[in-house]
Order: C-alpha cells, then structure tokens, then sequence
C-alpha cells in the first residue's frame, strides 16, 4: 500500500523517541533543543538521493535509512562534536510500497538508537520523482573546542582512521555488474564489504581527540581521500605528501580459502568516497594512540608548507595527488 | 551555461554574509554556530520542491527563493523564536541554466538580509528531477518560553494575523490558467496578491506575543486556517469555535475602477494554504492589540472544551469545519 503524506508523519511520530535534549519535537512548528550550556552548536545537512547517493536495487531500505543518517553523523564526529538530535526531510513517490518506508525507518532509527540520537523532526511531502531524503543533525561542542578543516600547521602529521577504499571498492562491483546483481551476489557483495553498506560514524574517536587537544584540523572522508584532503589544505593554506605504502587499504572479510581476505586497489582507497573514517592533523609532538576506542589510527603522512599534495611511492617516485573522488565516484553515481 | 555542483557551492558562499552568532559557516564538515545563553533552541525544516510547492512557469526564480525561506522563518515566528541562520540544500538539474541559480540566491539571501538572518551552510547535489530545496532555520527562544500548538485552553480567544486567502486565490486563479499564463497576465496576478508571491514571515509579531506572555499557543498559516487549527485543537486537547463574518479575507490590490479591490472567497480564507500568517490563541484576560508591529490581529473565534471545530455562519447556521487545506491545495498541487 503506497504512503499518504498524513500516514507517514504519524508513522515517524510512533517510531521517535524522545531524549533528554528535546523538550518538543515532532508535532510542532519547530522542535525545541535544551543545548548543553558553555557549548557551540553544530548543524550539518545532507542528502540522500535516489540513483544518485543510493539505488533501490542496490541498497535494501535498511541500509538507506542507515547511510543517510551516518552521513550527518559523520559531520559531527568531524568536528569533535555531540551529536544532540536529528530530523528527517523525507519526500516519497506516491507509489512506493509501505515495507519500503518501514525497513528504511528501521535502519535509521537502528543507528539512532544504538548512538543515542534522538529523532526530533523533519518534513514530509510527496516527490515528483524518486526518493528525496534530506538529513539533518544538530549537535554542540564545548565553546571554541570545535575541530576545523582550517587549522592544519606545516610539519603536522597526517592520520585516518580505520581502512580506506571499500565504500568504492564495493560500489565499483555494483556499476560492473550492471544493475543486474543476484540476490546471492548482492549477499556476498554485504558481507565482504559491510562499511560499504552500514558505515559506523566515527563519534567516539572525534569526542577523545577533542577531549585531549589532539587534532588540530579534521573531516570526514566522504568525498575520499584526494578531495578531503584537498579541503584540509586549502580551508588551512597548506600542502601534504602522503605514503602510498602507508594508507590502510581495506581488505574484503575473509573467508574459506581466501582467509585473509583481499587488498581494495590503491585507487580506491585513495579516491573513493563514502568510507565515513576521518582524516586529521595532529601536531608532531602529539602521542597519538594507534588505536582510538576501538579503531585502528594511522600516520599516511604530513602537512607541508608547499602548498600541493604529493603522493609518494614506496621506490621514491613524486607525483600530484589531485582531487578526483568527486568527478570519479559522484558523476558515474548520477548517469 | 549550467550549473556544476563545485561551482554551485563557490557561488553560494561567495554570496552568503556572515553574523555574530556564525563561529564557522560554509566551508566546514558542520556550522558551528554560537547560540544566545539562557536559551533553547529551535529547528525547522521544510521542502520546497518543483512542481509541488512551486513552479518554474509560475513563479520567477526570485519568487522560489524568497518563498522557500519564508516557509522556515513562519515557523521560527510561531513559536516566538528569533531566527539565528538558515541552511540550504539544494539539488539541481544538471540542465539549469545559471541566471536561474543566481536570481533564486537573490531572492533568498535579500530576504534573509532584510530579517538578519545569515546563511550558514547546507548541501548540494544533481537533481534526478526536478529542482529540489530544503530550507533549515535554527532559531533561539528564551528557555522555557517557546510558543508550543498544546498550550490552548477552553475559554481562550482564538486570533489571527493579517488577512487570509490570498495564497490560495492567486494559486486558483494559477492553475484554472492551464499553465499558459501570458507574462502581462502573471505581472497582474503578483500585483494583486503580492502576499503569495512574497510572504512576510511574523517575526515581530511572533516575538512581541511571546515577550509580553500573551498567546497560549500558536501555529502559522501554512496548510491553510481548517487544518492548522485542528492541529492546535489536537495537540491542546480542546475544540474551537470559529465566526465565518469576522475572518479578515484578502483583498485583491485595488486599481482603477476596483479601487475598492475584491474580497477572496470564503473557502480560500478557510481552507487556503502558504498564508503564513500567524493563527494564536491567548487567555480572556489579555489585553491583545488590533495591531502588533504594523500587522492587523483580528479576534476570530474561541477555544471551546468540546473537542470539535465548528463554524459559525451570520445566520447562526453551525457547521462542523474540517481540515480541507491540505487534500484541496496539496493534493492538486501534486497532479
């Protein structure tokens, strides 16, 4: 049965909970927000659309309803932020099937919950074309703590967290495979590369690097590597040279005879979007745990006063790294 | 030319100004946004979507732009708030010519420097259809004092801002057109309904009500006064009373030989939607103004314990008044 504009806001109504921070929500003109006191707040918006952030043949419900909400999520750990509550812009087809909106609720709220995020609002309205999600999170940061792309210094190390390059490994399957997965491919496909599919936004290690005076700069490898790491340089008037040895490429779950799995290519990992780490800068004389709440950090480079990225090979050669996660990933995405 | 999405956010936040209360604005992972102390904070969302909530034969781009941030200011006025900034996501046709992009920015960002409102972030995409436009204003209200729709009590007086039906007439007198609105004939219907093409969104009534403690509730005029009323009746428990002969309907601009102008139908007043004006009710015992901040606040009915809505003709006739904004206008606009 397809989704009246009326059924929905009351179905989204049933399925938020409230938390500490709301003191209205859904149902109002605006939602009231109790801001923690001596902090800044933090609002980031994003879209999730239909064959151009996702594919309904792709991407079950669930896994859209979760990426849209990490996407926002992944802002705020960006700048070493709380995330305090969301709201959902949601326009829908008029002929899309009920379950759809359901599962895809339950991915999102999933998320929400397991984070402690509260669904606090939205809007609602039916879409002349395909699924329209926009995402919005507010959060706070104590006052004059948040972690800007801008602060970036020569002589910095350069650290990401996590692996790089499956997001894009994965989706590289997906358009090779021409729209036509099976079912059981489509399985595997979740199973050797899940953060493709349920990336976990990294808030806890965002929260400790604040909390410690760590970072100097930080975003979130949304667009990939390249091109992030091209907005840290360019927000901050700086350069970087990154080891190509030294980037953590994502290896794909293993399994029976291939046990360790296999190594995403360098490309990926080093212009593939969507993986949901973070990449930031830390002063030299900064101790940076190898491991931050559970996650894997890891030096690829440093900050230059040459204002250009180098990639540099193991056998010494030089080249520029240019953004090229956007054109790459983003055009192919929307054809 | 059209438009790539890089240079849509290089045209964006070229254009857009700072304020006080933006820490960080376009450029980073989140807005970090410094709210006044001892306040909450409001947030509002709302779509204005192609061929739903506007259109490109219809409404000139400055037109979408201004309306587009009306709809989220309206809602921040309702709850007595004062609008901190507004963030705008947009995802546009890969076909859109540039100019239209630009006047759309015009008529936005003039609104906003009008009402001191800085735009302070938000999302860019390719469309899959149409234009799409997701408006987010955060907002503050002294803590505790926010203007909620459950406020209203048996006995309160219920008022509205302004006049009403203009919307709804001019978007009847839109779609009876067919579409082949000549430009002479478009020029005379915005100078007939100015308010429909460019609603003032009540901030200063808004806050006047909420610093002098006089409305119990409040909701504004975007669904049109049957639907929005009944959203303050379901969310204060409580029924209203409404007088057919004292609801202020619109005029048309008077000209000519209809110096006089003509007043709207009575079902556009009832039922018409994207008034944006302000309905409230406040206690018997307040004194409330004929006029607040230069805007006519007429008496319209009362908040009764029997928790339905009923009209009340001249002639004494009662009817029950049921919320027909939203399928009439919505519905149609939708086709």
């Amino acid at each position: 049965m397809p989704v009246s504009e009326r059924a929905l806001i009351a179905r989204i109504r049933a399925r938020a909970r409230n938390g500490p921070a709301l003191v209205a929500g859904i149902g109002d003109d605006c939602s009231v927000l109790r801001m923690p006191p001596g902090t800044e707040a933090l609002v980031t918006t994003d879209f999730s659309l239909e064959n151009v952030h996702f594919r309904r043949a792709w991407h079950p419900p669930e896994v859209v309803g979760h990426r849209c909400l990490a996407r926002g999520l992944s802002d705020i750990a960006a700048m070493g932020g709380d995330p305090t509550a969301f709201f959902l812009s949601l326009a829908l087809p008029a002929r899309l099937p009920q379950t759809w909106v359901d599962r895809f609720l339950t991915g999102m709220l999933r998320l929400a919950r397991q984070l402690r995020v509260p669904l606090a609002g939205g809007d609602t309205a039916q879409s002349p074309g395909g699924i329209l999600a926009d995402i919005v999170v507010v959060g706070s940061v104590p006052r004059g703590r948040a972690i800007l792309r801008s602060g970036a210094r020569p002589g910095d190390l350069l650290y990401v967290t996590g692996e790089l390059g499956a997001g894009a490994a994965a989706l590289d399957l997906l358009f090779r495979s021409h729209r036509k997965m099976s079912p059981a491919s489509l399985r595997k496909l979740r199973a050797d590369y899940p953060r493709h599919f349920q990336p976990i936004p990294r808030l806890a290690v965002g929260r400790f690097l604040r909390a410690h005076h760590l970072a100097s700069a930080m975003i979130d490898l949304s667009d990939g590597l390249s091109t992030d790491l091209s907005h840290i340089c360019q927000e901050s008037r700086v350069g970087a040279d990154v080891y190509a040895a030294a980037l953590p490429r994502a290896k794909t779950a293993g399994r029976g005879a291939r046990a360790q799995g296999t190594v995403v290519d360098l490309r990926f990992a080093l212009h593939g979007g969507d993986d949901y780490e973070l990449l930031f800068t830390a002063p030299p004389n900064k101790r940076i745990p190898s491991q931050i709440a559970g996650v894997r950090v890891t030096p690829i480079g440093q900050v230059t006063r040459r204002r250009t990225v180098t990639l540099i090979t193991p056998d010494g050669t030089l080249s520029p790294l240019r953004p090229q996660g956007w054109e790459h990933f983003r055009n192919r995405s929307t054809q």
